[in-house]
């Protein structure tokens, strides 16, 4: 493996022991040596990437939303597809967990931020493109309407990790999104659109399928040159 | 001042000493202590009303509802009523703050519970109760709704905290409410609505000047007796 390779996977694994430790016990009872146990990396690879607890919050926080999903022709689809695969997501993904624990964090976030300016950034762009082609209610106001679907669809993820370990998560931010998205989408839109439980784990099926193909063709190419 | 009536001004007292440090350090890092020296009574007076911090924070979920508010005729606007002065009362009355950030702790709450279910109870009965009075669309199920209700405004509300300290949450809850009630009220009831941002306090002064005719009225019935 390639020296550059072999950093990449350690940071990698480096920021999901920090996820795990973070998304459990919270920030504060958080401590650098809980990670570095939960990593399995010696304290100077560590330390190479993050050179502090500080530092580890804000690499978590800025992977929260690596995941490239496909483009639909009609753009509230993206809205939905977004928060029905962070929702697929969340029960396994402790960078996610840890991300929404992190930017809860009142007194932590003041040295690292939060995730929910990149998540309201994200939906504001999307929600603005599909503003600008019609798909929404005259009186939507992108931003506003983002910064409503992160604070609620967090709302939603933190009662059902509550009540239910996060089991019935998909259901309820399925109920989220039916209850809100006829206040934002136009008729014709509305019924086009897939709201379905299961819907998060058909795009990450689509999105792990498209990211093959493309590495197969990536290597097609490489060989024969 | 009777002594029953000491009492009962004793254990409030105590109770809002208890929330004040819970709401500021959650329920793990505050202790009896800290809640003693912010009460400002006696050891002894304390225990008398709980025996332990678990018992404390027990009391401070279960006074998160005593505030009546007035009926309405139209049951939509009860539950509107009741979202919107939380909203106004939040930034103000540690009683609510402790009872959000309480029933938010994982650990914490297998001890000593969470106010959700008494918020989930009290909307569901207000939602059944216009369901059958044919102010909801068909639909609607009272209970889903009230879930979604509570999971929906602690969020807004939390998304509030963390970004403007709840200086803006009435705006937050009043366009969470724009948003939601076109799916759940019939268009007739919707119309009839008032989900303004100042409806909190002025439902709040109205429940103040119920509540002052009713004692008023009671001492000049006591007088002449």
């Amino acid at each position: 493996m390639a020296q550059q390779e072999r950093a990449v996977k350690t940071r990698r694994a480096v920021l999901e022991a920090a996820a795990v430790v973070f998304a459990e016990h919270g920030y504060t009872a958080a401590t650098v040596a809980d990670i570095l146990r939960t990593a399995g990396v010696t304290k100077g690879a560590l330390y190479f990437h993050f050179d502090s607890k500080e530092a580890l919050a804000r690499g978590v926080l800025e992977v929260q939303m690596d995941r490239v999903l496909p483009e639909r022709e009609i753009k509230m689809q993206e809205v939905v597809d977004l928060a029905m695969t962070v929702a697929h997501r969340l029960p396994e993904d402790p960078l996610l967990r840890a991300g929404a624990r992190l930017s809860t964090d009142p007194v932590g976030r003041r040295q690292y931020g939060s995730a929910w300016p990149l998540w309201v950034g994200e939906l504001s762009a999307i929600l603005g493109e599909a503003h600008r082609r019609g798909e929404t209610l005259a009186h939507v106001v992108p931003r506003e309407v983002a910064e409503l679907m992160v604070g609620s669809l967090n709302g939603v993820q933190l009662y059902a990790q509550m009540e239910s370990g996060l089991r019935d998560v998909e259901y309820r931010v399925s109920v989220l999104l039916k209850h809100l998205l006829p206040s934002i989408a136009s008729p014709a839109v509305l019924m086009r659109l897939d709201v379905a439980e299961d819907r998060g784990a058909r795009v990450l099926a689509e999105a792990d399928r498209e990211q093959g193909e493309e590495s197969g063709q990536q290597g097609q190419v490489a060989v024969p040159a």
